[in-house]
């Protein structure tokens, strides 16, 4: 068995295009009925503010899938430590052996989330982009930002979070690292009114994103829920939207936006609705004109997780790292 | 995060009155209700013939739980390699960070197995046996065993298995290893009707115990049916025992032996059923005389796991074992 450190995955598994085709070949598989992904199973700790998810998917084919372990605990600011953590186990298809852990903490994670909101946005936004406006300024507002900027070129990005401080921080860094324009916006209603994508990327427990503020050619992602009690768009956006597209139909009915647009009536079961897979895979295609209002929901799927922990494995082992635990002998390959 | 290798899990978590004990507290906090233990996942894969399956459950006050990925591939021995496989991960029930990294390779998930049946012996065989049963030869029909020689005296072993070569070499290991008589027999009938208590162990798909062969103040401890398709134990043996217990009725009523009883309609969700937290509890009590037919349906639990797993955690931590891995270093404590 093979194990990986966060310190080199980070260095040697990017967030590139590869990447993002790796996320992309997942859902046209998923699609495709070539993955049979189990529903996620989830542990709350709510003591502690904390949930622990595992994911997993296996795509025939594939001599490995993977099973993801993450966690989310949000009171862990206090301690001055990241609120999400995690690793992921690569097990063989063939013997059912584990042969890798990618001892990430949360990285690859970020990676490939990051993806589905480039996948997104390369099928649902208008192909000319002025400004992207981003609603959070953690990690993940990071990682759309940089993913999206290998799909879309775009002039400036307007950036809204509840701590004013964090949104500064971000904006600082991330015309720094991108080098265009970042704009503090004073609230949410000024980034949707003047961006022509939107990415949501908060952990809200209440709408973010009102329906009021739509307008013609506006492509929006909603990353943040992944959880029942999770929202950030007001469901009457998703009535609203001329295409709406989840990751997983069933995972987002549950635990996404699509969730609370149910459980208020304005979708029904019957809703048309596609899924990121259909839209990858060529059977449906996504925005048609300059016009469509399109609505991304993404909870974060296992098939997601087993392409990027191969993507990394592939990675690492081509560069002969990692570190061998055998049975009875620990050994470093490097 | 501390890395523990099976050779030294192997070497320092014995199964032994101590493991039992932990195994038992895990059942009477799920009677307590002082347990959350979500569905088990289950990954399947055709082709090889294989599952993998992922166990937990979060257990009030304790510092960790664990998760369990386990792997039973049941062609691997064209390979020459063990069906079953497997790690645990410890995660911080404070931060949600992954604590510990148990790369047993099923090892631990044999010791909290067998002491299930430890317990439901203790609990619901007689006092005195005089024969024990076991149906099966493999590695569980080992540790069943042993564990039960830790809570019952008895004077002989009667096992069957499909193959008399294994069956064979079962007996000749285990008179070595216990010190006792140990008979192979012709049939499970054979078994059945001249045990006290009878411990099956197999991967069957299809009854192997009949309700005929049942006599008065039998025992029996099924263990093998953990999957829809699988089935030791005729429906009726249920119906007919005087008291029947499981490990989790929501699990055996899934995957066990209860599956069957209730699929055939011999029993129903009214019928009583008891679960062995409700006996280590004392909430109420096992067996009552020496005439009563007994039975206990174990599919294995996530509580289990995180018992056995925070058991081993402390007796390696205790001896300053184990791989020490941080983000940016790897190094051997020892």
């Amino acid at each position: 068995m093979l194990i990986f450190t966060e310190q080199e995955l980070k260095q040697y598994v990017k967030l590139n295009l590869e990447a993002i085709t790796t996320v992309e070949d997942g859902f046209t598989k998923l699609a495709n009925n070539e993955v049979k992904m189990p529903p996620i199973m989830r542990v709350d700790v709510q003591d502690q503010n904390g949930e622990v998810d595992v994911k997993t998917a296996y795509v025939k084919g594939k001599d490995m899938f993977a099973i993801k372990v993450s966690s989310g605990f949000f009171n862990n600011y206090n301690l001055g430590l990241p609120s999400g953590n995690g690793l992921m186990i690569l097990i063989s298809t063939q013997t059912g052996i584990p042969q890798a852990l990618l001892l990430d903490n949360g990285y690859l994670t970020e990676v490939r989330t990051a993806a589905a909101g480039a996948i997104a946005a390369k099928y649902l936004s208008r192909n000319n982009i002025g400004t992207a406006g981003v609603i959070g300024a953690g990690s993940q507002a990071r990682f759309q930002i940089r993913a999206l900027k290998l799909v879309r070129d775009f002039k400036k990005i307007l950036v809204f979070a509840r701590s004013a401080n964090r949104a500064k921080k971000y904006a600082e860094e991330m015309e720094d690292e991108i080098g265009i324009e970042v704009q503090v916006a004073e609230s949410a209603e000024q980034v949707v009114r003047n961006s022509d994508l939107v990415i949501t990327t908060t952990p809200a427990n209440k709408p973010i994103i009102k329906a009021e503020w739509l307008h013609p050619g506006l492509h929006i992602t909603a990353m943040g829920s992944d959880a029942e009690h999770k929202q950030e768009i007001e469901a009457e956006v998703l009535a609203r939207a001329d295409k709406l597209v989840c990751d997983s139909i069933a995972q987002c009915a549950q635990l996404g936006e699509l969730h609370h647009a149910l459980d208020s009536g304005v979708l029904t079961k019957n809703s048309f609705i596609t899924e990121i897979g259909q839209l990858t895979s060529k059977e449906l295609i996504g925005r048609e004109n300059e016009e469509q209002i399109t609505v991304c929901d993404l909870t974060g799927t296992g098939v997601q997780d087993t392409a990027i922990a191969l993507f990394a494995y592939n990675e690492m082992v081509k560069r002969n790292l990692g570190l061998k635990v055998e049975n009875k002998t620990l050994s470093l390959k490097n």
